[in-house]
């Protein structure tokens, strides 16, 4: 691990992950290091000199300890930006692939707009400020979210969602996507970044802890079942959802900023293939894979407030950008729970 | 005209226009100060105390003399804003509707980027932090623009343009329409305030000189003419055009501002209803009025990059949501002419 205030190596391809220390982005660079290679923006593959991991959390050891690896620590409003107030600590020095994970989440957005605004708008702003500094018109694949859509009285949800589907965003974290995606879209046109948007799917299953996110039970209801233990399903079994696992994930990001500019096709944002399915099916794949022991440990209690978002949500999608770069989604619910399965060791 | 030190009327019903020195502002602070009542948000109409009006540009003596006037003189950045760096100078005690007009327009952002997120993005955020902090959730309506439409090659532009296409824009001004739109949706959600973003069309007639913009010719055809001066037409004469008059501009605004929550229907933004013609229309609608002499005036002189420009602006819309709130589009080509005619005091 090199400190971040050695000087940096401009002479190679350098990579940068903000919110490196989370659960896509540590995955994501896991994968990064392991293929050793990257094609930055459809260029030739070159080997990935320096990847520099930015989050306020701390990054795994594993990660840490990889040579390739520079750590900075802290808020992406306290080390980027050459605006009033912002501190361009030359992080990005060098850099020319930037994935942008980094935000708050949603509950956290709707429970303090303010650090929303800060920690999502402000932030993704002060970090494009410092890729424009740069001169060099750097990559940068952003991780947006399927929560930008939204149903409403004057524009209800369309049955499939398409890349042109208007986005209505019925909360702070969908619509700070929305306005993140305006902001990279327009600097993309003025040359100072090469910026890719990707609209990331609800990932199942997402390993670790509940994290309280309205969708949380689609990870949960095969998570904590296949480690013994008891989950609330709050929704109907006949309830649609649009799921991607994590893999499919990473391989969004990495089409986001592996792609040529023409593959890419364009400024606005794309959506990432999703498997569409219903709770049930989730659930009898869980069977298929665990047996009726398993699948017992789910509680059925609906939930109002958890029914109506979901049904507020998108559940179908047809991603044709998406397609184009061959991005797929899952195959069926086998392979995503057969994925988490082979990931946590579980036997039965 | 009261000075902004004195202390606001807060018994009374108040009245914000930001940029009130502009061509739209004033012509709406006019209207507003002839009528002297106005229903704020659908609430039965009341008289107009106080009229404040914001600009960095001297408002009219006309205006600045009317009792009911409060000038304040600088750009929203420096007056509004409770956030770092921002200061609250008070202005929005007692204001009930705000009128938020004030923007650096497309040539200006295309030119000066920083400008552009300054005097748009960030001032209208500044602005909205400004009314939050009122804790009374005053009605907000934004003049937005058509200027959030554009035709890209992942998404070219529909034929018809309707509330719910995609908004894609090709200019910083488009975008940051957009990012403020989206910013006073989600203030709206939190209550915040009561917002209405109203996408106001290219406007024609506008009096004055030339001013840069791409559609500028859309008035110069005719009000030079009119005047006795040669004007340049830079499209063919059968480029079609959406339109609106500034009578009809003002009667959006005072739509958003004036409707109820139900009448408006939801927190996305409204495009407001145009004239579809073609440039030929115009011309043949000024001869009507003026004769053939008038429009001998006019020079075709047909320029490749406004004619592209054009070619991927909208020119047909079917506004549902306007048409809801009882808000109509000019007749014809022949009344917009007469309406500037009229106000002009053109004689033959």
């Amino acid at each position: 691990m090199a400190a971040v205030s050695e000087p940096a190596v401009t002479a190679q391809a350098g990579v940068v992950i903000t919110g490196g220390a989370g659960f896509l982005g540590s995955r994501l660079a896991r994968q990064l290091l392991a293929t050793g290679t990257i094609s930055i923006g459809g260029e030739p593959a070159r080997a990935i000199s320096r990847l520099t991991l930015v989050d306020q959390a701390q990054v795994p050891g594993d990660l840490a300890a990889d040579e390739r690896v520079s750590v900075v620590s802290g808020g992406l409003g306290s080390v980027f930006g050459s605006g009033p107030g912002g501190r361009d600590l030359g992080i990005l020095d060098g850099a020319e692939l930037i994935f942008h994970l980094a935000a708050a989440v949603s509950a956290e957005c709707e429970a303090d707009f303010d650090l929303g605004m800060r920690a999502n708008v402000h932030a993704t702003e002060s970090l494009l400020e410092s890729c424009r500094a740069l001169g060099t018109g750097p990559v940068v694949a952003f991780a947006s979210s399927i929560a930008v859509f939204g149903g409403s009285a004057e524009h209800p949800l369309p049955a499939v969602i398409e890349d042109s589907t208007l986005p209505n965003p019925q909360s702070s974290y969908g619509a700070q996507k929305v306005i993140c995606e305006q902001l990279l879209a327009d600097y993309t046109r003025k040359g100072f970044v090469r910026g890719r948007a990707m609209r990331l799917m609800t990932v199942s299953v997402r390993p670790g802890r509940p994290n309280g996110a309205a969708t949380g039970f689609l990870s949960g209801i095969i998570r904590e079942p296949l480690a013994g233990q008891r989950a609330i399903c709050p929704v109907e079994p006949d309830v649609p959802v649009a799921l991607a696992s994590p893999a499919k994930a990473i391989a969004a990001l990495l089409g986001a900023g592996t792609s040529s500019d023409e593959a890419w096709g364009g400024r606005s944002a794309v959506n990432m293939p999703a498997l569409s399915v219903t709770v049930a099916d989730l659930v009898a794949g869980l069977e298929r894979a665990a047996g009726p022991a398993t699948t017992a440990l789910i509680d059925w209690v609906p939930d109002a407030l958890t029914s109506r978002l979901m049904a507020s949500w998108p559940a179908r999608f047809e991603s044709e950008r998406a397609a184009g770069l061959g991005l797929t989604p899952d195959p069926d619910i086998d392979s995503i729970i057969a994925m988490h399965i082979e990931e946590t060791g579980w036997r039965q």
